[in-house]
């Protein structure tokens, strides 16, 4: 077991990362209330799996479960879902000093994350998340949200965990698909800031396919520290933290014109960081070799980087200007100068972005993607 | 005109107060951003009055404006309604950085304080109040939120405003029963902790009533200054804020108990602090001169102190415990101990606060009253 400090001042927290923790989750709330009262929103997934596991470790350490099941998925991820959350909340008289734990994929923990942001004004929260991409992404750093007709993450909030449990041996029954979305927000993590990082999971792609538990949890810490590092420096994404969307205002984009039924989140940033790489290029910020090695390792990941979707050039590229990152009227792209350092570029011209979605929808890397 | 600084560190803000300030707000408002997009959100009710003064002045200052209209209702004041209005920004491209302006009451403020708070993770947000009651109390100290099946404020935020435009000349169009809620706030801040202004506003009386220009800024700018030193020593309501809920809790199951109908908020929170200092008495806390000096300028003002309604006290207890200052099992009340001081007594038992509702449904006063 090995703990990360998420530095916040008055809002530090810890995350744990190790073996078992689910079975251990009662004592480690007990760290953080002196009440017996909890609050479980629990993908309805892993209800009777992973849910059963913190249900009788809370029980034993007794706390009395206010527990809300969740169908987690995107469709479901709205400000319906939220209210049925709080409407539970409220049934069973919880107050605002109820920790509330989110026990489930990213999906789960930015809809729960955000019931427990803004019921009563805030409570305690707890991430518990079970898939890789959770634990290296969305559980750290505070960021929770719902969809809004179609617009991911558009209603939320920056709300900071109490503390994130990470037991890696949830991801035993994780779907090998998902094990791989997780591995490209790592790569990313690698691609943004730390081109160890990038070469050292490259290197273990076999292992980490493999689930070797040492791999997994070197994995997982060192990318949460990557991303504590710069929530740290940056909480609410004033400006470093942004660098983090790399490849997410192409893949938004690609999810939001119909290919979240195609690809997975992860899928479709790694699509979107070979488009992002590619523009970097193409305006000389960036060697070719570099985007070279980027769709290789993906490849070798088992990742997607070439795009497959009927939704023409326009349509993608109206939809990135619903991105967040957005401001006012130009667009925003986030793009690799090398492995290990990314910039922001403002004001992006329409017609440049085409070409590089134009370059990801090029069958060349088809052979190797097989 | 008058200015009274918020002091949060970084989220420090003016209100300012003045006559003619709906004219203004397009110099305001550039003072605070540098793009030429704003938000608007008005409740239906004055949308042809203030909203077309303030229409004006956002285009006179070359504003592009994205309008939601909303029906200001405590019915309404929901996360359907907030969902509505960011459906509203979205659909005009609204991004992260388009500053909100909330133009109403207090019920407006909260609901497009809390889409304010939470499209996008949150926008820069203008509180431009146009009731006595908001002007000195919701406007000012961040607090925004919806209810939820009838609990109130159950799903909200701290969202600190930018600035706050009050012009008092919009209280010239105000229902005179109104303006006695606003004055029930008044005079709470009064008891709580400024002897002094609650006997200058009993002293003004008459003039506050005929909106006399000098005794109305004066009113609202000490009663701003007094909340927000209050909010400034303790943003999240950890310790002294929640002293500001004096007559909230038991004005709080007033409403929740069908009594929303027949009074209003500051009817019911003048009822609520009626019952509070009797409770403090019957303790022992606080003289029982100070609750008929309370009662007789409650009175003075033209506010009841008198409960009718056909709920049970059991009941009303119930509806007490939703309250969200209780801390699991114990009722927490916020009590007098006189004029310019207020305490708050945790645990306490149903049996006592029984009494003290049985007190203000006594029919003693309604001769006064009329």
């Amino acid at each position: 077991m090995q703990s990360v400090r998420v530095e916040l001042g008055e809002r530090s927290y810890d995350v744990v990362v190790g073996s078992g923790l689910l079975r251990d989750i009662g004592r480690q709330l007990s760290e953080l209330t002196s009440f017996r009262r909890c609050a479980l929103v629990v993908d309805q997934a892993i209800a009777t799996t992973h849910g059963e596991a913190v249900r009788r470790a809370l029980a034993a350490s007794g706390f009395t479960v206010c527990e809300a099941s969740f169908f987690a998925s995107e469709e479901n991820k709205n400000l319906h879902a939220l209210e049925e959350i709080c409407r539970t909340l409220l049934a069973r008289d919880t107050a605002r000093n109820t920790p509330l734990i989110a026990l489930g994929g990213g999906i789960t923990g930015d809809t729960a994350g955000f019931a427990s942001a803004v019921y009563q004004r805030g409570t305690p929260f707890v991430q518990v998340p079970t898939t890789l991409l959770a634990m290296v992404d969305s559980s750290v750093g505070g960021k929770v949200a719902v969809n809004l007709d179609g617009s991911k993450n558009m209603i939320g909030a920056f709300h900071q965990p109490k503390r994130v449990l990470i037991d890696i041996d949830t991801l035993a029954t994780l779907d090998s698909r998902e094990l791989r979305c997780g591995l490209a927000e790592c790569l990313k993590h690698g691609i943004i800031g730390d081109a160890d990082l990038f070469s050292w999971t490259r290197e273990r792609l076999p292992r980490l396919a493999a689930l070797d538990p040492g791999s997994v949890q070197e994995l997982v810490a060192r990318n949460v520290a990557f991303k504590a590092a710069v929530v740290a420096r940056d909480e609410t994404e004033q400006g470093e933290r942004a660098l983090l969307n790399l490849g997410h205002t192409f893949g938004h984009a690609i999810e939001g014109c119909g290919g979240a039924t195609r690809y997975k989140h992860g899928e479709a940033v790694a699509i979107g960081i070979a488009a992002a790489t590619h523009f970097a290029v193409s305006r000389k910020l960036c060697a070719p070799e570099v985007l070279t090695e980027i769709e290789s390792t993906f490849v070798a990941a088992g990742l997607p980087v070439r795009l497959e979707l009927a939704a023409t050039d326009s349509e993608l590229i109206a939809e990135m200007y619903k991105d967040k990152k957005t401001k006012q009227q130009n667009l925003t792209l986030i793009v690799p100068r090398k492995i290990g350092e990314c910039t922001m570029l403002r004001g992006v011209a329409d017609a440049e972005v085409v070409r590089s979605w134009e370059y990801v929808r090029r069958a060349d890397l088809t052979s190797n993607e097989g």
